[in-house]
């Protein structure tokens, strides 16, 4: 690293002021949904600063905007940072924009002082990351990345059945497909961390070690229904016995360190004043970096899922809906932020995301890691979110750090 | 009693077959909904059995029928037996019918026999005991014993606007106020158990002590909804909370004996795949005959429902809508059906009913009681409801026993 190097937070303030005026909510949030006026306007804004850095500006056949830095050796492959500009409906003014905006800091401090890297840096904003308006996450990286077939991204439809081609098309951002990201060299994404850890643990950096796995289940548990006359002796009240499930997969979460889960969908039948459950349909989800972790717990969870209903004579069903193995990032990366928070002498901590991020998708492609900064009160896609300036700065400095370091390797 | 009087299981049987064949379901239930043209046919039978047997025959203005078997002493106060003809939509051959066609065994039987009785006797049919249709249950009994107003129930509307009077009208059943039963000396009432204690404990018949009082909550338990993304430290879960207070409300039935709790209305928001509750509004009920120990049952409810809520850091609101007490029935009578199964060899239990059934407002004018017989698998109001002839006719006997012996008083 360059200890000489450190970012301009007033000219950071400055410009996350700009961003958070555009879909400004009554209560101080953004409403910038992609694809939307707002987002267009933001967009415009974007390309101006990439035009004000002289960086060479492509907008590809999703809309993802790069900006790229030319190295002095332009056979290598570049340093991609960048994240979103774009909001969840009522969001807030951190997710996502803070990996945009701090990336462009980052040009910004080299173009000032005048450094030359080896490879070129390119900045990204990602369309739609947050799949707000179209239904699933992170079209704009998911489809350069291979995950999704661009056909079948742009006929998705939104509530007002506009398709996502037309939306792109009608704020002017369809671009070339030969103007993709090809052949990135590295991969790093500062966000927010959208849960409480580093406010807990009093730290001002997490080094996101990967995504957490996930695992759904459905499950229905059928007993009898009782007339509330009915005697307490006899009965097979499946809300009884859902809710000891729902304790033990709330509880186990002290067995593993860093294991989360989730009871979402809970529908109780017939839900009368004086009737006790007949049926309970209700989903959980299961989260771990760890697959191997990840698969005990489910099985903890299910044979105490196959006890409780045996034991109450009721009849239950538990399937399997949808899986996605956990994700680990780049350890070299991570070695080399590690050095730059010591260096720095900031507080941090080893973290991992319970959501993909366009960092997850980038990781198949080449090494890739998050940084996190922290959440207030752990809250993010709400109006209330909240990362301080203090936070900001730091983080944007161990992100300058990285991409010099990387850029120059 | 006299010991020579039994019924005939024959006839009885006979009896019941034909009501079973009217409002016939396919699975060999009845829906025969009270005031419907299905109700009208068995009432008309049953009128017609009625002046087979020279009873003296009344319909009031509520379309209660009343059979009266003269007595030696008609100053003295009638005894009083029956139940209702109508069903529950898909409802049983026995809930309430079983009351009313033992009833007329035993007229049978002592007409057969020629034996003459002190008071007088009257059989009873009251109407839409079942409160399928208007909404409120016992509107026949409850109207004449003064628990409800006329133009109330008159004025009651069903799901097609029709109102109980004109409902009562159009099958010809509306008759005269002067026509109410007045000053009942005993009321007694034969029903099936709908519950399943009687079965479990392998005993014939059940004297009924009294009618547990009903106390409902409405109870709303508000945390934080998070993505099921956030780390599982932190949250405020109000389905775990919630189904911690369910498993208590549950477990305190272990507590008092013949308590019994239910949660009935069970809504989880936002009940989706992949978010944390963040509210849960649930109702329950607490059900015993003595209001004391109601009463004590609920206090450790709702403490428990404030610690759990206090220690998760959770908003409640703990709302009473309900309740009613106790009711007693009459010892008196009681004993003298003990003396009969006893005699007869019979075996039995005291039991508490959940359900009121019309005995409980009679209960306020004149010594009254129930007796029930065992349901197959504590099943009622469902076309699967079953008692067997078996049981019935040791039942039927006691009825026989319990009227002679009033009758005599």
């Amino acid at each position: 690293m360059n200890e000489d190097l450190k970012i301009n937070l007033e000219r950071l303030i400055s410009t996350f002021d700009t961003s958070s005026s555009i879909g400004v909510t009554k209560n101080n949030g953004l409403n910038r949904i992609g694809l939307t006026s707002d987002d267009k306007k933001m967009r415009d804004i974007f390309v101006e600063w990439l035009k004000d850095e002289g960086l060479d500006i492509r907008i590809d056949d999703l809309g993802n905007i790069y900006g790229k830095r030319c190295g002095t050796s332009p056979d290598e492959n570049p340093v991609v940072i960048g994240s979103h500009l774009d909001t969840q409906p009522n969001g807030g003014r951190f997710d996502g924009i803070l990996g945009v905006l701090s990336s462009l800091e980052v040009i910004r401090v080299l173009n000032e002082k005048d450094i030359k890297t080896k490879r070129s840096i390119e900045i990204v904003n990602f369309t739609l990351e947050e799949g707000a308006r179209f239904g699933i996450p992170m079209e704009g990286s998911g489809v350069i990345t291979g995950n999704y077939e661009k056909e079948y991204v742009y006929k998705l439809n939104d509530k007002n059945n506009v398709t996502f081609k037309e939306a792109l098309e009608s704020i002017g951002y369809r671009g070339e497909i030969v103007n993709r990201l090809k052949n990135p060299g590295f991969f790093v994404e500062l966000h927010i961390e959208q849960g409480p850890m580093l406010e807990i643990n009093d730290k001002q950096i997490g080094i996101v070690e990967g995504v957490k796995g996930v695992t759904k289940f459905e499950v229905v548990i059928e007993g009898q229904a009782s007339h509330a006359a009915y005697p307490a002796i006899g009965r097979r009240d499946a809300l009884v016995a859902s809710s000891e499930m729902v304790l033990f997969i709330d509880s186990i979460t002290e067995q593993f360190d860093d294991l989360s889960t989730t009871v979402g969908v809970f529908e109780v039948s017939p839900s009368l004043y004086s009737m006790s459950a007949g049926r309970v349909k209700f989903t959980f989800d299961v989260r771990h970096i760890n697959d191997q972790i990840r698969a005990k717990a489910i099985k903890l969870i299910i044979n105490e899922i196959k006890k409780i209903a045996n034991e109450k004579t009721l009849n239950y069903e538990v399937n399997e809906f949808w899986n996605i193995d956990g994700t680990y990032f780049s350890n070299k990366i991570n070695n080399l932020i590690e050095n730059s928070i010591v260096k720095r002498d900031y507080t941090y901590q080893y973290i991992t995301s319970g959501a993909g991020h366009d960092a997850k998708f980038f990781n198949d492609l080449c090494d890739s890691t998050v940084i996190f900064t922290p959440s207030k009160d752990g809250l993010s896609h709400c109006e209330e979110e909240f990362t301080s300036f203090d936070d900001i700065e730091k983080a944007a400095n161990v992100l300058l750090d990285i991409t010099y370091d990387l850029a120059n390797k």
